[in-house]
């Protein structure tokens, strides 16, 4: 049952531990990115509502999260901005405003929150993490490879196995529709329907090509080769009898030779029947499969003209997204628990509050995280409880006795062992327990 | 002039360059903190609107960002989520939902960006980050004195110099009041003419103090003893006869003692004027001025009821916000550019494609940025000046000549100078240039 205390329907508080996973892959995927001589680019949570409205289908409209006019227009019920969306159409915005002054190629990565109303679900929310990398400008397929082995990289750096990369071209698409003569106007409904061969039984799926007006032979000609065993090797005999086909071939093989020595054999295959819902691909796409069929982890092609669609410039285009949410759930589980101390040092009454404030400084300054008892007990039963729950490693303790003695305790958490350490040794001391 | 293409007014986009300044500064400010035992929470970009409506003022309420209902309710134009305006109320919403999941203290920074409907000015941002650092649950002055301590690190982490703490207590204003005799009911207000004492000639404040009712001799009093050369022991003096203020006199000097080995002498000084604007502080008060009067850097102080207030426990609690808007400005500059390659690889033909892109991939896999030329000249010179203008210091070039030798051309792009590297001892070579 929510309370009225939980976060928004559809977002998440991320505490110390929750974030400290996410903040950890953030970090790994902007340093491989960097790698490769991608730039970070962070726009607003919100754009101009016109930058987004009618960008994403009459279904993406209705998900757009919409803000209220401010002052005296709030009373008209008008909204002028809207959150984030994806991080493409800000893309789209920042090469339009910024143009000459961008690096060409300009090559970019995203990553951060977007927000959709969407209802909320198992892995489903309303506020979610969003990494974006794209190239604009180059029509280079050596820019589609960058980005095939970047996000191969990622997802190994993160600790993935076994996941494989899907690839296909939209060129290879339009061949095989014209080497099995499918009709021009019924191309883009049969492809929406060969999508579903993961999904569907080839029997259904042939009965929704014809009920979409293909021929019975052909509809079941095309089924066929597409799920053969030997699917592969059908398909590009076919694609050969087409000069679009033929051309979508050679650069599914530009790509596949070029990653080749990048990425482990057979991590990225030909895979004829990939679609990719999305209308504006005009070239490469890929998709990654998780190991075991989880679903997918990243997907992107070439989209030379939606930039330009977006309110952009009319530059060729290729990028990619990864699903952080589905990944994060992939990843392998952390040491649990929250930030933990090292040292933890306990204040054994108000008249030695200074010196203990101190020496929690002195391990700070020796690299350890420190952090002086804040509660209002002075039994050290209770301080040192509270040295276990924080996780430290070392408490520190110092009342009347090490006073007199000229000495400070340290106790290894652990094993429970206490050491005098002479209080002028203590920083020495710090740092050979950092190192 | 803006353009359709700007980002909404307010806001920013942040290009590489300016990205990665606060990136690096908020890494170090998270290390800080972390180094402190403080722990990372991060909530949504968003609230129920009840949870932030009420909370900032009628002033404050006008500023918030409302999100129009979805769906079928989107054309009742009412709202019922709203921007994050300060990370306190999602703070005392998360203490309130997760209780004693937290640990005790709870203490917790939260850096990102708020959203408020100001009027956009120089410095002053619709978006705009907020750095803040709390510890719920503990009412001793140690907790007061290490986010004090860790402020201080910060900003000196942050590379700033010759900032100060004003120290004050809200006891010793209150004994203060009570010292010099003016009557209770006409305190809060009194206060908030004294706070103008830095921006009006002491004549005006006394002429407004008596405005508000307080009899001419006491402001008069009052102001002098403010701004006498020595006010501080004349402040010291007269709080004795009171206990609130004799109490909050011990608080401050507590606070100055136990910070007084952490921070360099002088960083952090007493100073009875400081009022601090907002109501809801109940004991130690403080603000950063930056070196040479440019405004305040920080801010904080004990907060006891405010997370009750705001819908959360009643727990004691302390803290304390950076304006890091104001911080990043002063930021030293750093070397300017965005993310620069170390080894730019050239792609003399297609046939060559592969091999160049292999060398990219082993530049990085010795711990070098590096990118391959994505452009559509075969012409050198043409993509020597891309690997100049991505600030590459190293260019590999391989064309027929190096195919040929078994070499591969690696150019120092200061110098010019080139040297041919045997293609098998790259990778060695690349090594030796990240070490």
């Amino acid at each position: 049952m929510p309370t009225q205390f939980d976060p928004p329907s559809g977002t998440r508080d991320f505490l110390a531990a929750d974030w400290e996973v996410r903040e950890d892959a953030f970090a790994r995927i902007r340093s491989v990115f960097a790698g490769y001589g991608f730039e970070p680019l962070v726009t607003p949570a919100f754009e101009r509502l016109d930058v987004l409205l009618g960008k994403y289908g009459d279904d993406g409209d209705k998900l757009i999260f919409k803000i209220l006019r401010r002052g005296e227009r709030e009373g008209t019920g008008e909204a002028d901005l809207a959150l984030r969306y994806d991080h493409t159409v800000p893309l789209a915005r920042v090469a339009a405003a910024y143009g000459s002054q961008l690096p060409a190629p300009y090559k970019r990565y995203a990553i951060g929150p977007v927000w959709r109303a969407d209802r909320p679900g198992h892995g489903r929310y309303r506020e979610f993490a969003q990494c974006d990398l794209d190239t604009l400008g180059t029509a280079s397929v050596l820019a589609d490879a960058e980005i095939i082995c970047a996000v191969h990289d990622v997802l190994t750096e993160l600790g993935l196995r076994g996941f494989r990369f899907l690839l296909n071209s939209r060129r290879v698409l339009a061949g095989l529709l014209e080497a099995f003569g499918v009709p021009a106007e019924l191309g883009p409904g049969v492809l929406i329907t060969l999508d579903k061969l993961d999904k569907l039984a080839p029997g259904e799926v042939i009965a929704e090509l014809t009920g979409r007006g293909l021929a019975q032979a052909q509809a079941g000609t095309l089924v066929a080769a597409l799920t053969a065993d030997d699917a592969v090797e059908k398909i590009r005999d076919a694609l050969k009898t087409s000069d679009e086909g033929a051309a979508g071939l050679d650069e599914v093989d530009s790509l596949l030779s070029l990653v080749a020595g990048q990425v482990p054999r057979g991590a990225v295959k030909f895979a004829p029947r990939l679609v990719r819902g999305l209308s504006y691909y005009t070239g490469p796409i890929w998709e990654v499969a998780a190991e075991g069929g989880a679903g997918s982890l990243a997907g992107g092609g070439r989209y030379d003209h939606l930039i330009a669609q977006l309110g952009g410039p009319d530059v060729p285009a290729t990028g990619g997204s990864l699903g952080m949410e589905r990944i994060l759930l992939l990843l392998p589980k952390r040491e649990a628990g929250r930030t933990r101390l090292d040292v933890a040092v306990t204040v054994m009454g108000e008249r030695h509050a200074a010196r203990s404030f101190a020496f929690a400084a002195a391990a700070r300054a020796a690299g350890l995280r420190a952090s002086v008892y804040l509660g209002n007990s002075g039994k050290l039963g209770r301080q040192l409880k509270w040295a276990n729950d924080a996780g430290a490693r070392w408490a520190v303790i110092y009342g009347d006795a090490e006073e007199e003695a000229g000495t400070v305790t340290v106790r290894d958490m652990a094993s429970g062992e206490q050491v005098p350490v002479p209080a002028a040794e203590l920083a020495a001391y710090f740092a050979e327990l950092a190192a």
